[in-house]
């Protein structure tokens, strides 16, 4: 089974990547672009065919290693 | 409308920090995990509430600066 586990700043942490990924846009011309936050994606083949299983171990994974729990939030979905 | 944008590296392209990831999964008891890719997501908020219309502006900016597309898959989907 393959999970993703989606990984973001927390609101209100400073996101200087995303600042800066904003206003290169609008210098390219995109000028409708608002906030733009900036994370890490992660997909894991997982051993398994039990999808709470999977879940679980992504949520175990995040706490443990993924995520920094201080500034970030995480998210995990099965995918495939 | 806001939009997220996944980005990851193609199939075929080395991903050592996918690598390095998934080796220290496996150091941490995660014995059951198998390849691990990262990427970047990023959510951008767009000025307008036409849901066709973020979609294609989301892939125009990913093809325009957030992929590079000689090594980089995107996809883009509406969230909120």
């Amino acid at each position: 089974m393959k999970i993703r586990v989606n990984v973001m700043l927390k609101e209100g942490v400073l996101d200087p990547q995303g600042k800066a990924i904003g206003h290169a846009l609008e210098v390219l011309g995109f000028a409708n672009v608002g906030e733009v936050r900036v994370g890490k994606t992660m997909e894991l083949e997982i051993a398994t065919e039990d999808r709470s299983a999977a879940l679980e171990q992504g949520e175990a994974m995040a706490r443990e290693l993924l995520a920094n729990l201080v500034i970030e939030d995480f998210a995990v979905e099965v995918i495939g």
